[in-house]
């Protein structure tokens, strides 16, 4: 195994995904991983850049921010690569009206869509908006439609709140999948597009950047696609049963104890 | 294409869909698909022997049975195949105790089925039950056994109701399978051991039956990889834009006007 200075030499960029990373979502908002805010804190005064590259899909992106201040963290809404934004830019380049199964937090961020006579469905992590009818309505929307576009802001398969493991849009994009015989257009990780946009909003070439975050496909599988290095965290959805083989990736994990030459882990110890 | 009796030739048994064929559930039980009253009375008094071969998972067999007789047909309990009572018998062969994520209509076929400390999960068309507390449970206690098994009930995309196209058990049991990275069990079409079943039961020959159905996987494609022969009907969710290229079958229409030589036009007029 290669030593941590030689597999981290000329990283100058940092994504960090949020959930699971930074804190746990949960009731009242959840709670920062312990740790955390001081890692953020360390990682910010460091030469290195930050950004913050999430699949959040239940919040705004000011709403998200504005939890995780409070929190404690330095982080601020020009800093963060979030899905809904990025679906509304797609939106509006190709004249897209969408049939919306979304979260109520994160409506306002499609305030500015026209979502009248519906010719696609975008889905995100719509929580307990999850139910039987609100899924058969865009069922029946796609179902109507000669060419349907589905639009689904990430793919994750579940994350971890404080209550426990939770499922994610995947899991309802992939039974929208099935039903109507489509495949969805991935907006968020692990699609490549959406790691690039955030390495351009950065500035930061994909070979000089390590993403870090606790899924093994979404944050880990899809930054090495990219060209990144990727380091996952034992925290948030991380379970050690699956170990580093679940998945196309293999995980680089951040050690558990202090790692000579090992720059993140002083910087990111969790 | 060869002659209807020629296509026809040594059929003994008839393998009845029912949802889609007989009927359109829905709204105080749905109702009948006109002619098909007739149609089955009409082929009851053939030659040919008779069976019911459903995936029905939202109603017990008894209130299924109740319903359609109460609507004219002539249909008895003991002539159905149905998933509930197939999956009772492999529970209970393999010590399985399930959870249980089903419509309240059909719990009472599990009611001598032990449900304490769950060692499966067991999912059918739950229709409005189908709520993501409910999934997430569901997703919960799969993640928490070593070796995860779930049981589904059919995998049926949709099915037609007299209010339009509604989600199936298959696309619900596909985000299980996703967000768990499992495969599901399938106990009802398309899996061969349940038409064999069917079969058996009527005391046919697969070479010797033909399915009548109205899905092109479930129905069609499924009944010819045992080796019987298939119709789909132009009823139920048949839609002509799938055609007969949506899924791995080719499906042999009935014919929409009377077609010499085509005894099951006459028996089947749907």
């Amino acid at each position: 195994m290669a030593a941590w200075s030689e597999r981290l030499a000329g990283v100058r960029g940092v994504l960090l995904d949020i959930s699971g990373v930074l804190h746990d979502s949960g009731e009242g908002g959840g709670v920062p991983i312990p740790g955390s805010v001081e890692a953020l804190a360390r990682l910010k005064r460091s030469q290195l850049k930050v950004r913050f590259c999430t699949n959040e899909s239940q919040k705004s992106r000011g709403d998200l921010v504005g939890l995780l201040r409070h929190m404690g963290f330095d982080i601020s809404e020009g800093e963060v690569t979030a899905p809904a934004p990025a679906t509304c830019l797609i939106l509006k380049e190709r004249g897209l009206r969408p049939h919306l199964l979304i979260h109520d937090g994160i409506r306002s961020e499609f305030a500015q869509i026209d979502t009248s006579n519906p010719n696609c469905v975008v889905i995100a992590d719509a929580g307990e908006s999850f139910s039987y009818q609100n899924m058969n309505k865009a069922f029946q929307v796609l179902m109507e439609l000669d060419n349907p576009v589905l639009i689904s802001l990430g793919k994750g398969r579940y994350y971890k709140e404080t209550s426990g493991l939770m499922l994610d849009v995947g899991a309802y994009t992939k039974a929208l999948e099935y039903a109507c015989g489509i495949k969805a257009e991935v907006v968020g990780k692990p699609a490549p597009g959406y790691f690039q946009s955030a390495l351009q909003e950065m500035g930061v070439e994909s070979h000089e950047a390590i993403m870090i975050g606790d899924d093994i496909v979404g944050d880990v599988g899809g930054a090495q696609r990219c060209g990144m290095r990727a380091l996952q965290v034992r925290t948030g959805k991380f379970r050690s049963r699956l170990g580093g083989s679940h998945g196309p990736a293999t995980a680089l994990l951040l050690p558990r104890v202090p790692s000579p030459g090992c720059p993140l882990f002083s910087l990111w110890d969790v």
